[in-house]
């Protein structure tokens, strides 16, 4: 029996409470989803950073070739060669590039992953692939929701849901979490119109808004990538299958 | 329309979040359930205290007669007059009765809704009701889940779910916040086997080892009670329909 804890915000999350663990990060609206992407089209190396301040410091030291990519309210400042929309994130710009990603909420939830003994990074895309090298590393779980300014999201909460689905029907045995359970219940019950329920979550709205319509099918796309980023505690490697 | 925020715990909001504002209090395992079941069987006035220590003085100052209710671990230290399960909160004991009450959870999240304008306190048992009188006074509402050990519990979430389902099927147009949406789903998947869920929460099992199995059922009637429990700052007192 695996202990399996969801928190709806890095803040919520102590230390101590992920040592020895597997900690899994998710932002389904859009930094885990739009990492996924870029490794699927063969980015070789991503490192999340905090402030832009530190981004620009990281492409600097990484030298030539870097790309820098990343959002601020959503959008990507001027001198960054991409935003954080997944279908910017093509072979085309991608293949075999290293990569720095600065988004508000979901590098934090990836850098808090660092306290743990595996930091895995997940999105819709990858759960059931995320949720099946979790197993495999028998260790308790904490999957670590991104969260929208500091506050639970119903998008990341569906991704830690779709995690624990695919746990379940490896008929993996799980001790769940008042939110794990949550989470579960409300993926089976959205699991079939995922499009829909991003349109109706608060940051779906505003992405909306901003003219990012299309991301939200994207981002709702499930199990179609095989790709396991693992955070290293300074960047994000793909362990392929 | 109304902005209808849901809050996991009583620490994830501000004060500012609050002004003006009506606060409900939900904390269904047992607290509000048990304030609610003390109005029903006639108790004139709660106080909601922080402490144990706190709960010994108001009862000395509120004097003779008053009732010391209230737990921590569960259970009611030696010198309380009643613990917390709402099936001892019976007419015989509190017709007319001062109450003094102290639970780990559900008194600060109570307390938390003397910030608002209005600070309400609701059950499954009193949802509806609560609702209603919300509804009245037309102002934006935070429902402030008392969770457990300030983490976010299956059953307030199911609580504030009640509230946000008997507004909308009044036709009361609300913008819910994230939190808020995923408590309506969750309480539409499961309003028709809320025993079952309270059962299924961490803090139902902790009941149920401790003996108390017979408070959940007590716990998961839903709209039995035309009760509104208002906080005024020192104390809750009923609003009779």
């Amino acid at each position: 029996m695996l202990k399996l804890t969801v928190v709806s915000t890095p803040k919520t999350v102590q230390d101590q409470e992920l040592w020895g663990k597997t900690a899994i990060a998710v932002d389904v609206l859009r930094a885990t989803s739009t990492i996924v992407a870029a490794f699927e089209a063969g980015c070789s190396e991503c490192y999340p950073a905090n402030t832009l301040e530190e981004a620009r410091a990281m492409r600097r030291t990484l030298g030539e070739g870097t790309l820098l990519g990343g959002e601020r309210h959503g959008l990507p400042p001027d001198d960054f060669d991409l935003g954080n929309s997944p279908r910017e994130y093509t072979k085309a710009r991608l293949n075999g590039r290293l990569l720095v990603f600065v988004t508000t909420n979901g590098t934090l939830a990836i850098r808090r992953t660092g306290r743990s003994r595996h930091g895995l990074v997940a999105s819709l895309a990858n759960a059931r692939a995320v949720a099946l090298e979790a197993m495999r590393l028998r260790r308790d779980i904490v999957v670590i929701c991104a969260g929208t300014q500091d506050r639970f999201s119903l998008e990341d909460t569906i991704g830690a849901g779709a995690i624990v689905d695919s746990l379940l029907k490896q008929g993996q045995k799980l001790a769940l979490t008042d939110l794990a359970t949550a989470a579960s219940d409300l993926f089976t019950q959205h699991a079939n119109k995922l499009p829909e329920l991003l349109r109706r979550s608060v940051h779906g709205q505003t992405l909306i808004r901003l003219g990012f319509e299309a991301d939200l099918a994207r981002c709702a796309q499930l199990n179609v990538s095989e790709v396991v980023p693992v955070y290293y505690g300074t960047s994000i490697r793909p362990q392929l299958p």
